[in-house]
């Protein structure tokens, strides 16, 4: 074959193949669906009062000093900064943090004083928050917790108000201006019935039983008008299919999931050295062991189920284990460690759930730090010959472990009746399977930030 | 031209380019240098007893409660599960560590238990030290504290003791079966002298101005005939050019920053409120204004001058924060706080040289946790009408800040006459330039194998 014979072959053969490739391109685009992107969801665990000591106490109780507990297998770790103000002096700093001003920070992005849900401090205005906006570009919203659904930590999600005691429509003193007697939006209470939260799930029912003044309805009957299915046991939760959720499973806040006896002060004896309190074993709260009460994992499994079905949008869920806190203001170890358990359990679901879901982000983090100290067994230090033994200012309990060893917890913060927070940098983990960094060190409102950029909120 | 022609060109044409291609890269070779690898070089800073609590004071102390220092911006961190044995039940899990231990999990990777430095619990082995493998890898070593340089932290890097406390000759009833006495390789000093780590850096004079038993000879004169140059002031200090240098400038442990106040009881009114102690304004120490001492920079600086000099293997440099641990013990809060602020200095040349050297890490991490809680200044809980105020059931500091505000701050693990540790899990911050991961929980052993691993040690 001649040159001009070659090249005309050569030019049909690379047009024919180009041809064919279009044509092809051109039908796989019917065919193939072009790659989605999944739903973008963002699950935030929050534990209240989950500090270090916190943490590592439990572990220690839970799986051994040796052991790995869900929240160690997290990929990256920092710590935020808690950041509040005086509530009389609205720029100066205080140093401690409550769960209301935490929250605020989470949910909202801003710096406010302690008992304020959402609110400024000086001015008292709304701010905007993480539910809003996501509700507004269409994505779903959950609360889940231990507590009363209308205490601080959901609270601040679901609500603005100037103080956190002001839960349901008979709190009118603690509401002042947010009252709805007073031209306000109500309570917490009131503000979810009247709200768009799709799930809300914990304890709390006494608020919801309380009548809305000049509506002649019960908080209960005005959401449940506004869509939401109110369910009270663990079966009734499980029928759930979807649509909206208010699941209250006790009058205030949930019973806690291990018992045990509270720290003790130390007593003396005739030398004047103090008499070690005799070390507890804890036990499981009959109402968990026998199904009567959902565990924190159940219900958040619920929600995520509810949440997620036909949802192509994505959610933002809440889930807070409140009574780590509650338990060490009341220096109960095994109360405390029950409860940072629950949040363990929930944080090894929602890390498998965003394992199997692209779009999902899941943080773990705290309010603010508690009192609990992990103190030594035997003292370091020992008196000249002759002088009473060393011994904890505060209360102190000893608690049996897996480790066959004694681990002994002090709470020392207050002479009152409850433990006070402390003002420590809380820890926070994240998990996504899109490559994600975390700066590793925050100031606690910018976790807001962080979480409205997963969800690529305005 | 024909077909035969055009191919015979063709063939002329790779040929000659590949012929010309290859006698260049033989030309590069000749005169690019290869890629050779930096050396590898290991900064570990040591906080002694610097848990979260502690940071999250100093930090706002020093810069502000929206400030940053120097730790916050390390990009990698984690957390630590430090872990002891009992001396008497070696196989059983104590959750409160001392220095010695905690620094012998760095040194060795092992589990020990408290008072032991790099010896086995149960049998009293030594355990291999990173710096004795390094110094078999060519490597140089050196360490640098505020404390005596034979203290725990130190000492656990440098020699092989089973009981702290045997730190000079004279110590021969603590030093036991270690002493020279006895059959042993002598005190921690002695090992000093007798062994190969290059810089030696902190206090401690008094222990090498002890007579070696049958040498004749102090401590301090054996050290300089191994070729120790030994300097006690800043300016001899920064005249050291290289080679082995054991600077020693104090007797004991070298003076602390910072000075104010320690924290006090509670003292009670008539009405058997507490009385808060007055804010306190922290100072500095002179003989650090005046340049009589040398700040922890100044020894690290010259430490990593002389450690690299003319070095292409590399080296290990500890650099230990020691009374961060003694004054948290000794319940003086700007004592802490100035001890943290010499570390974060550290910690802030050190990521600089690490960002030049690019094989170059830093680790930050703490031995064991401390005392101190940052408290409410204005409590949560307040007690019924007419009942005395709420305190803090241990001693309390009411500390000035750059914020305007007042930081309070308790210590309430003991009635003795010093604070005790707690078992808390402590913080670890890594920077070097050449991609890592660091797991973000570890056990505190674990952390002797990434430094083995960053080294290349076998």
């Amino acid at each position: 074959m001649n040159t001009r014979t070659f090249k005309r072959l050569c030019c049909a053969f690379v047009c024919a193949t180009l041809m064919t490739a279009t044509a092809s391109a051109r039908d796989n685009h019917k065919h193939v669906p072009r790659f989605k992107l999944p739903p973008r969801n963002l699950i935030l665990i929050v534990g209240d009062g989950m500090d270090d000591q916190q943490i590592t106490i439990a572990r220690n109780y839970l799986v051994g000093a040796f052991g790995e507990i869900n929240l160690d297998r997290y990929p990256t770790r920092g710590a935020a900064q808690v950041l509040t103000y005086e509530e009389e002096a609205p720029h100066r700093v205080a140093y401690v943090a409550d769960s209301a001003n935490g929250a605020s920070s989470l949910a909202a992005g801003i710096i406010t004083s302690t008992g304020r849900l959402s609110t400024t401090v000086g001015d008292d205005a709304d701010a905007v928050t993480i539910f809003e906006l996501a509700k507004a570009a269409g994505y779903r919203t959950g609360v889940v917790t231990t507590s009363a659904v209308t205490d601080a930590t959901p609270g601040a999600f679901v609500a603005h108000v100037a103080e956190r005691a002001c839960q349901g429509p008979a709190d009118v003193a603690a509401c002042g201006v947010d009252a709805k007697v007073n031209g306000g939006p109500g309570s917490i209470a009131e503000q979810i019935a009247a709200g768009n939260v799709d799930v809300v799930i914990g304890g709390g029912a006494a608020q919801f039983n309380q009548v809305v003044p000049g509506a002649g309805k019960t908080v209960l009957q005005l959401a449940m008008e506004r869509g939401f299915q109110h369910v009270t046991t663990p079966a009734a939760l499980e029928q759930v299919q979807g649509g909206r959720v208010l699941g209250l499973f006790s009058t205030s806040h949930m019973p806690v999931r291990l018992l045990g006896a509270a720290a003790t002060r130390f007593t003396f004896d005739a030398a004047n050295n103090p008499i070690l309190p005799a070390p507890i074993t804890c036990t499981n709260n009959p109402v968990y062991v026998n199904g009567s009460m959902p565990s924190l994992a159940d219900m958040t499994d619920k929600a995520i189920e509810v949440l997620s079905k036909g949802n192509k949008r994505g959610f933002i869920l809440v889930v807070e284990s409140s009574s780590i806190d509650k338990q060490a203001h009341a220096r109960n170890p095994c109360g405390h460690i029950g409860e940072l358990e629950q949040l363990d359990e929930v944080a090894g679901l929602a890390r498998d759930y965003a394992g199997d879901h692209l779009g999902t982000m899941v943080m773990v983090t705290a309010d603010h730090g508690q009192s609990a100290q992990l103190l030594p067994e035997t003292y370091f230090f020992t008196p000249p010959a002759g002088s009473p033994a060393f011994s904890s200012l505060g209360y102190v309990a000893r608690v049996n472990t897996q480790d066959g060893a004694v681990m002994r917890v002090g709470y020392a913060t207050s002479s009152g009746f409850l433990e006070e927070h402390t003002g420590v940098q809380v820890p926070v983990m994240v998990y996504r399977r899109i490559p994600f960094y975390l700066k590793p060190y925050v100031a606690q409102p910018e976790l807001f930030f962080v979480m409205k950029e997963h969800l690529g909120l305005q």
